[in-house]
Order: structure tokens, then C-alpha cells, then sequence
């Protein structure tokens, strides 16, 4: 791979992430037109029904795709869904070249949209920036093969694994620059999720905000899990911009009618919660994809206990709380011996200003 | 600073490190005689009573002083304690220029040394890599200036913050990197305390070992606080090299008179546990100044509680543990607003292996 393939690719890697957070169920995709040596298109994924990002970077670059080689993050669809192929539109475009960092595992397109630009003369070059790419689509990938949404765990820790004081106070255990990078986490997420509890005690907005603190203008659905409906009616993420789902088990969800941005959602119970395979089938269903978790231990608990969470992103802050009765990240039945802890593998550690934060797999796929 | 003086000094750091844990209450100082560039001599503070780190690099030099540079992390004793003042030797040895580090806080040296050596026409030099050097010496410089020796709270946890499963189980949390660490601090430490809980929970060895697990030969004191006694016989602590102390209130302490390496401390009772300020005032009388802390979390959070705790050493290993009841690394009464938490500052991570650990401070001098 030369540089500027490098380059290039790094280039589609960048705009994908645009796209990210409004896009699923479909991929968040980058792309690019380059003609001797120049860029004359770019393009991402638009919103469901709309261009996706090679149809966009080849209108941009109109007569000057033709003779010239494309760059996408993943391969160019074959099949007609909400919008026509991909592939049809790069022969009918005259490019010349086409380099795809990943296959797409979705079974309509897997190895399809290649083999028809090859068949058309069109030269092709697979596995550029192969393994960042499949970091970037991790929600899609795990979306299309397992058919359940990709999990992110978030939760913000003192240096001695505490995430409240006694009195339960918690704000804020994290400094700013580890706040800021969590808003920037919602924004690319599809749906946020805590429990009721949550919205008890520390009554969020959960909203995915700007530098400026204001709401950007595509939220992440807020789903609260209130398997009796106990969310106050004065919570203020009720009102927030964007759509707050109330997953419950409750038939009397008459009254949040009068808040226009609150749906509910009616899922089973288990062992008198909210039935998390349930809960997942519903968000796959309803093609989301990218699930961040923003819930206190117990409900975290619940799904490490479970083996659900992909992703842990965990911020440590250098100072200690102490106390007894304080709250622990994750509770959930937990594990017996060391041994069964679960490992977090690929981990990589990154500076918020004063705070650290770890981002580490738990599946595999 | 010219770079070959800052490569002096920090070989006289190196040389300092020799002796820490084995030489309090004195400092443990590095010395070097460089003569038309080359080192003709070195040193370190060897245990009470024997060469100061000046003498062993003089001596070294022999005929090869005369003319030459010393440089030493801390200004040379003009006093007469176990031994005789450094500053005369320097003098009689012809010696022409000393670099000093830092100036030595202990009011019997304070500015006295190089004032003497200014005196005899001998060029002096002060304050190269000199925040190195402090850091080296904390536990002597808080020994001195504060009459209370230094005390390191090490802890190893979770990514969700336990010390433990819930039965208990901590063999390990950590990875061996970090264990390997833990043994350098053990042995650069003069005293290492914990619990009675924790011999009874983990029946720890508490040595400092090499590489091959083997206990070096120069042990750090093991002090369990027992305030009733209830160290079990069959304890593994009671047997190893070096000298476990036990500090108590009880006075039946006659079941360990079989045990040749132990020791009974009587220290005074409060709220029904040992007394912090009594236990601290014993060890600033016998000398001792640097002080590792390896409880659990009811000794920590106590130490915490009482502002005690002069910098921490805290290792989060990437796995999830999970479960009610878990213990957490520190316990006590903890506060009830994060505005008053206990803010590390001076922070360092460092990575041992997949861990990471965080290297910081919590009172300032």
C-alpha cells in the first residue's frame, strides 16, 4: 500500500465518521473520488433512504470521475434497496479504479459488489486500513452477523472504584475533557440507555450536547428502562430535544402523554426487570445498531453478568472518595474466583486532561 | 545546566537508589568524583553508623580527588553524628567544585555545609535535576521536616473498582509486571503495615523477592496492626526472613514467643483500634521513614479519613469482577460532596504490562 493510498483511504476513514449516530441501520461509509492525484469528490452515508456516500462523492466529482479511482470504507452495495446499487452507478460513472478497505458481511452484498466491478473491467484493491475500518463499523458488523445491537459500557470512576459518594453525589467524578469526549460518544451512538434508578437519583438530560453545552441537532434516542413506569413526571429528560423511550412493563403509561417527545415502548418481564433479550430484539428490530450504556452498577452488573456488553469505555479520576455503602460501577451476580473475571482485550488507554480512560473489548467477533 | 553536569547528577541519582530501604533515618544520597571527565569514584549512603555516600566516592577517587568535581544529591553533613562530617573530608581531599541537588533540610546541615565549603575557597554549584532529587528523598525530607515518616498506600483493583470477588478471591488482580513492581517498592521501603484481616484473609508473605521469587536479603519491617491478637499461629508472615512486628494492645502476646523473627510493639488504643498517632510517633522514633501501606480497604479508608496518606501507588488491571459485597480499596468514612474528595495531584500513569497504574500525591510539603 503506498502513502498516499494510505492517505486517501485515512481521508474516506475521516468522513465516515460523519455519518455516524444517524445513519443505522445502515454503515456509516466514507468515500472518495480521486482524479491525477487530486480529490474532486467526497461522500458519507446520508440518512436512511438517502445517498449513500460513493453515489455522493461521485456526484461531486460529476465528469471528473470518470478515468479516476474511488476510495470507499466498505464494499459498494449490489442490490436495490431503499436506493439503487452503488456498484451501478460507479460503472455508469467511468472510474476506473476502485479501493475497498472491508467487505460488507451483509449477505445481499458480500463479495457481490466487488465481483461485478471486476467483471466490468473496473480494477480492484482490497484491505486498505483494513483493521481500523472494522473498529470504525464495529456497531454495523456486529448489527448484520449477529443480528443484535453492538454494546458500549460507559462509566466514570474515582481512583478507588467509586462512582458516588456516600450521600450518592456524583457530579462530577470526571473532569471536563473525559465529559466532553462522552458527548461526543452519544453523538455517534444510535441509543442511549439507563435505568429508571438513574433518572431517579441524578435526574440527567442525557442529551448529546455541543462544546457550548446546547443539544446538537441529531440526538440518540434516550431509552429508559422503568419496568413499573416510576420515572417522575418532572424528570427533566422528558423534555429534552429528541425522542426519551420509556421500555416498561406497565400498561398505566397514560400519564406521560402530555410530553410530545416521550414514546413508550412495551417490553416483557424477566425475573420482574425488563427482559433484556427482549429489549435487544425491539432495538434490532428497529434497526439500531450502536447502544451506549450510561446506567449505574446494577443494570451494568446485569449485562456483564449476561455477556452483553462489547465495549467498555471506563474514565478513572485521581481522587479518592472512600466511605462505605458507596456505589461500584458494576454489581450484577459477578464472578466467584479470578479466574472467570472478564478479561478486556485490545485495551487501550488514553489522557483526559487529569483523568484515564480505558477502551477495551469484551467479545470477540 | 550543561548536559555532562545533568549526566553526573543523574548517575548520582542512580547511585542514591542503592540505598534506599536500607540506610534511614539517614537519607539515601549518590555521590560521584568526576576528574578531567571521567569518573574516578563512586558512592551511596551505606547503613547507619558507616560511610556516608561522599566518603565511598572520596575514598574510590583516592589520590584522583585532588582537583576533581563531586557531585552529590544532597548538601554534605558539617556535623559529627555516627560519623564524621562529610564537608571536612571534601576539604582535606582537595576536592575543587561540588554540584549539590538539593540543600539538606535537617537543621543540624541546613545551608551549613556549603557555607563551609564556600569558606575553604571550594567552588559550589546548587539545584541540578533538584525535582528529581526531592522526589527520590521524600520520605527522608517529610521524616525531617514533619517528625512522621512517609507513607505510600499501594493498591491493586479491577477496571470496576474491587480488590476482591465476592468470596473473596485477589490471587491476582494485577498482572505480574505490576507484582514485580510491588516487590521494588517493598524493598525500598524501611516498614511495610497492614491489617490483621488481611493475614487472616490472604496470608501474605509480605517479602520483598527477586526475579526468582527469592526474599532479598534485606527485609523491610512487616508491621500487622492486631490490636486483640488474633494473628493466627500457623500465619506464613510470622516465619519469613527479616522481622515481623507485631503492634498490639493486648498483652497476652507470650503465644509468639516461639517465633524467633517476631517482635511485640505495645501501642496505645483508640475507638478501639491501634492509635494512628501513637503507631506513627514509634516509627519516627526508631528512625524509620518510608512507609508502604498494603491493607484492605478499613485501614485505608481510616488513613485516608485522617489525611495520613502522603502519595498513592494504585494498579487497575483491565477486567470486570462484578457482585454485591464486594470490597472496595478504600473503605473509612469517606465524604459526602466530590468537592471534597481527595484530589491526587502530580499524577503519573504508567503501563506494567496490561495494567496501569497511577503514581501521585496526596498532601504537599
Amino acid at each position: 500500500m503506498t502513502v498516499s493510498n494510505m492517505n486517501y483511504m485515512s481521508r474516506a476513514i475521516s468522513l465516515s465518521k460523519k455519518a455516524l449516530g444517524s445513519v443505522s441501520p445502515n454503515p456509516a461509509v466514507g468515500a472518495l473520488v480521486v482524479n491525477n492525484d487530486k480529490i474532486v469528490g467526497e461522500g458519507w452515508t446520508q440518512p436512511p433512504g438517502q445517498n449513500h456516500a460513493e453515489i455522493m462523492a461521485i456526484e461531486q466529482a460529476g465528469e471528473l470521475a470518470k478515468g479516476a479511482s474511488l476510495y470507499t470504507t466498505l464494499e459498494p452495495c449490489n442490490y436495490h434497496g431503499r436506493t439503487p446499487p452503488c456498484v451501478e452507478k460507479i460503472i455508469k460513472s467511468q472510474i476506473k479504479k476502485v479501493h475497498i478497505s472491508i467487505l460488507d458481511p451483509n449477505k445481499n452484498v458480500y463479495g457481490q459488489g466487488i465481483k461485478k466491478l471486476q467483471e466490468q473491467g473496473i480494477e480492484t484493491e482490497l484491505g486498505e486500513l483494513s483493521e481500523k475500518v472494522t473498529m470504525n463499523l464495529e456497531g454495523y458488523l456486529k448489527f448484520v452477523t449477529k443480528k443484535s445491537p453492538f454494546i458500549t459500557a460507559k462509566f466514570a470512576m474515582s481512583l478507588d472504584g467509586k462512582i458516588a459518594t456516600k450521600t450518592g453525589d456524583s457530579k462530577w467524578i470526571s473532569g471536563d475533557k473525559s465529559r466532553r469526549f462522552v458527548h461526543e460518544l452519544r453523538s455517534a451512538s444510535d441509543a442511549i440507555i439507563i435505568g429508571v434508578n438513574t433518572v431517579i437519583k441524578d435526574n440527567p438530560k442525557l442529551t448529546a450536547r455541543n462544546k457550548s453545552e446546547r443539544p446538537i441537532s441529531n440526538q440518540p434516542l434516550r431509552i429508559i428502562l422503568d419496568t413499573n413506569l416510576r420515572t417522575p413526571l418532572n424528570s427533566i429528560i422528558l423534555k429534552q430535544p429528541g425522542t426519551t423511550i420509556i421500555a416498561t412493563n406497565s400498561s398505566d403509561d397514560s400519564r406521560f402523554s402530555n410530553f410530545p417527545n416521550v414514546k413508550i415502548w412495551k417490553i416483557p418481564k424477566y425475573n420482574s426487570h425488563i427482559s433484556i433479550p427482549d429489549l435487544l430484539a425491539t432495538l434490532y428490530n428497529k434497526g439500531i445498531s450502536n447502544v451506549l450504556i450510561e446506567s449505574g452498577g446494577t443494570l451494568l452488573g446485569t449485562l456483564f453478568d449476561q455477556k452483553l456488553i462489547d465495549k467498555v469505555i471506563a474514565f478513572i479520576s485521581p481522587k479518592i472518595i472512600g466511605g462505605e455503602n458507596t456505589n461500584s460501577p458494576v454489581i450484577g451476580t459477578g464472578i466467584e474466583s479470578i479466574n472467570d473475571s472478564i478479561k478486556i482485550h485490545n485495551s487501550k488507554w488514553r489522557k483526559f486532561g487529569d483523568d484515564m480512560a480505558m477502551i477495551g473489548y469484551c467479545n470477540k467477533f
